[in-house]
């Protein structure tokens, strides 16, 4: 049996859209039976769903046919709530499949197949390297750097009981913007990266403070910027929508409780009712196992 | 008598437009032999030169008038170049008049009104702390992290003999830029910025790659983009515009001479001649030394 755990993430932590991803200890853990690698009579055939799709891209790419396999996946990660569900079970198949066959590919590769299932790499980055990340796209190419960080950072993360498919979320994103928005957005982004890597969070909360991208989805997140604003309030080193949303991210080092109150009342004043996650960072992204069963 | 040292600096980095600002072992020394901080009978009137208006400045912030004192510029620094050399100016002047003050300021003020005779932060910031810096502007106070780089990386800096004033190089910019060019910029600067916090050169060109402020200055840089390219041929890890230009920068581990005579030979294909400059990343910034005399 193979087991593959793949950490929650956060991505864009502000302005750093589609470039920073924070995992999280929050885990989707997928298990594989396969009978025999090279037993292709009673294969499971690529579905359509994520994590079947994930593992027959791998085995298209070796060309062998993907093996018969019983799947689970077990999952602790919110789906369609802005935490990476999708990016974590398109490394887990990926990766899985990777290690059924016996590491035949490199990280680069199953990161580049893992941009084509997702459409962008934050998320991806930060599932398979763990820690904070800081991604770029080429070419179809993903390329990443690993970010060392504290690990005296917790988060509070909000879950509203709705969720906001990532192309919705999409769509109110500006086509232009002006190039002093844009220089602003990149010193923010590089802020809190750097802030982050050194632990320095006077400063956090301001280069988090996206005006771009948070401003133009507060319209599908009902008292986003009253949720954002209390977790302030309450001591939050910094607070952001957590990928496209609509959960909401809360970084501290001490208060968590009630940060998650008062995020969760701000909320509910909207009559949104809500679930509140603590969890901290994971430093070590995809991780495999294998038992003798 | 007072003698400040400020390092030359290179901002930018390629795609860290405004933000990122790199300090190179080149200096600007300053000293200065005061009287008596309290005569000002026969007070040095701050004039027209920034490195008087900066210490007028700060004499003014204190409320006191600035005494007479026999300034001497001593600077390695190419002027009008991109490297740093009015930061400098600025940085020497308030940290030398904070230190006549007795330290009446704080670092955060000094660069709050360095930034107001500047305009923009990145070189600031590296002529003030050392190594890599990255920096921000909000309400017109100036933020900033310092990254710690490794030692290993030198630098090639060619200095062609004309100068591109600042404010000529920023007419160029865009107004507004596509959102995906956005995003792709702050992809590339975090990626810049942690690919030399690591130490991990491998993507660092394409990270460095800037398809906006740079393309934009070509016009004002003839030869630019052969310099660019034959210092990436010879095995510079990253090549880019150093500031607003016209220098060019290129960072390497090995083969400095070899890169330096190719970036020279592809102005010189265009009937410029150019100064070649060897140096390496200071990681100290703005240091004072008083002595007896």
């Amino acid at each position: 049996m193979v087991k593959v755990i793949v950490p929650a993430s956060s991505a864009n932590l502000g302005t750093g859209f589609d470039t920073l991803g924070l995992a999280w200890q929050l885990y989707c853990k997928v298990t594989a039976v396969v009978e025999d690698v090279n037993n292709t009579d009673n294969r499971t055939p690529p579905g359509d769903d994520l994590l079947t799709r994930a593992i027959g891209l791998v085995f298209d790419q070796a060309g062998i046919e993907m093996p018969a396999m019983k799947l689970e996946i077990n999952s602790e990660i919110p789906m369609g709530k802005g935490l990476g569900s999708s990016a974590a079970v398109i490394i887990a198949g990926l990766y899985l499949a990777n290690h059924l066959l016996k590491y035949r590919f490199t990280d680069s590769q199953l990161l580049d197949w893992a941009l084509s299932l997702e459409g962008h790499a934050d998320n991806i980055a930060a599932a398979a390297a763990g820690g904070l990340t800081t991604a770029m796209v080429v070419d179809q190419q993903v390329y990443y750097q690993q970010v060392a960080v504290r690990d005296n950072l917790q988060s509070v993360i909000v879950v509203p009981d709705f969720t906001l498919p990532t192309r919705e979320a999409r769509a109110v994103l500006p086509r232009q913007v002006g190039w002093e928005d844009c220089v602003h957005h990149t010193q923010q982004a590089c802020f809190v990266l750097q802030s982050l890597a050194n632990g320095d969070y006077r400063h956090l909360q301001l280069a988090m403070d996206d005006t771009i991208v948070q401003r133009a989805r507060q319209q599908l997140i009902p008292g986003l910027s009253q949720v954002l604003d209390s977790a302030v309030q309450n001591g939050a080193l910094g607070a952001c929508l957590s990928g496209a949303g609509p959960s909401v991210l809360a970084l501290a080092q001490s208060n968590l409780a009630a940060i998650g109150q008062a995020m969760q009342d701000a909320f509910a004043a909207r009559g949104i009712k809500s679930q509140c996650l603590y969890t901290a960072i994971d430093q070590y992204g995809v991780r495999i196992e294998e038992y003798d069963v």
